[in-house]
């Protein structure tokens, strides 16, 4: 079965912690609205989530096409391909446990949006500049910190003691970590750079993410849409001073 | 086997989406913040948050023990009872769909905490109440909108015809759709009011899970927090003007 990925094909977004996922395990998709002319891209993405005979549809992107089934909401998709192909325990408390690192990234990933919208996604950023740079301020001192000290401490109390967050293996939770520091480190580079060292784990985890053969080889491709300033982590120079 | 929830005593918060579906299924568990002092709440909430010897600890509350099992992240924990206590479809299909809705309104549950602290959750309202006002606006006129149009739909496409999210029978996720509705029409009065027409379907669920036999009993007793301007869901007059 190919799988259909429906996701806004400028941007990493919430999708490429789904795209990180099919690329490291090898599996058969199509990025559905990355094959279409940009002027389709819009009803392509929005295809399952608006058409009349869709029975169980998406309420946004991304959303994954697996045969006859749709599957929404990013972690949701994670917790069906992680048990499909292996890339979390098949226990239950090992999955539940996977599933809940997804849901404390994907926080933490809902904070670095606000930080250029605080006040509303359908206004410009520089409709709210001004409010963007008090949240940013609090995001980099308080939130990143009080994340990446809880991520540091599951590293550090795994059993396994692997430099893995869940026992002996990589899971999507390792790969969605090191997307999300890859990001903070595009949207904050001085903010990041000032907290690397009280983080090693996280960071060796990223750097291992990144060396993997079949990440390494889709970071290196066409496939890996470059961040920029359309997506969910945004370098905007006064947010990070 | 007694679960134990770990939540903050004085608020319904997003505890409130586990006690309800505790409640529902007639389970035996203990509120355990509830049954300690008032000073001895905090250290009773974060015993596993910060304890030295939890392997698998939680980022916040709540979360819930069960047996040698702690499960944090509020969907996560529903995800779990849904599954051990028939409150979600088994099927594969129907399980994900479930999770998936309930994890569309943790979204719009996010939002609403957002609504009086846009900037930053450490500091006090007061501190952000032009910001909270701008946001409200949006939130009101935009979002609940978009979301509640989504649920809508939803609940006329099933094809049981049932009036539930799911299937043929009350879920877990219609609970959380009850209390956030509840919840909104707590914060937003008004807002709210002018809304109800529109969504009928949304405001029958709410009708039909306040009128379950052991969500009524629970509504009516002492176990149920009033709403408060210290919870999730937070009444000011000048955000829902």
């Amino acid at each position: 079965m190919r799988y259909e990925l429906y996701y806004w094909p400028g941007i990493q977004g919430r999708g490429e912690f789904v795209r990180l996922a099919l690329e490291y395990a090898g599996l058969d998709y199509l990025d559905v609205a990355r094959t279409t002319s940009a002027d389709e891209a819009m009803s392509t993405v929005l295809r399952y989530i608006e058409a009349d005979d869709v029975v169980r549809r998406p309420f946004a992107a991304p959303y994954l096409k697996a045969g006859d089934l749709l599957i929404g909401q990013t972690a949701n998709i994670l917790l069906y391909l992680g048990a499909q192909h292996q890339l979390a325990p098949t226990d239950e408390a090992g999955r539940l446990w996977t599933h809940q690192l997804q849901l404390t990234i994907a926080d933490l990933v809902s904070e670095v949006h606000d930080t250029h919208h605080p006040i509303a996604s359908s206004l410009y950023y520089e409709d709210q500049r001004a409010e963007a740079q008090r949240r940013a301020q609090d995001f980099r001192s308080q939130r990143v910190p009080k994340f990446l000290r809880y991520f540091e401490r599951v590293l550090a109390d795994n059993p396994a003691g692997s430099g893995w967050l869940v026992e002996a293996k990589g899971t999507y939770a390792d790969l969605s970590l090191f997307q999300l520091i890859a990001g903070l480190r595009y949207a904050f580079p001085n903010a990041m750079a000032a907290l690397q060292s009280q983080f090693p784990h996280c960071w060796a985890v990223h750097d291992r993410v990144r060396a993997l053969p079949s990440i390494a080889a889709y970071l290196a491709s066409e496939r890996r849409v470059p961040f920029n300033r359309n997506g969910l982590f945004r370098h905007y120079q006064e947010l990070d001073a």
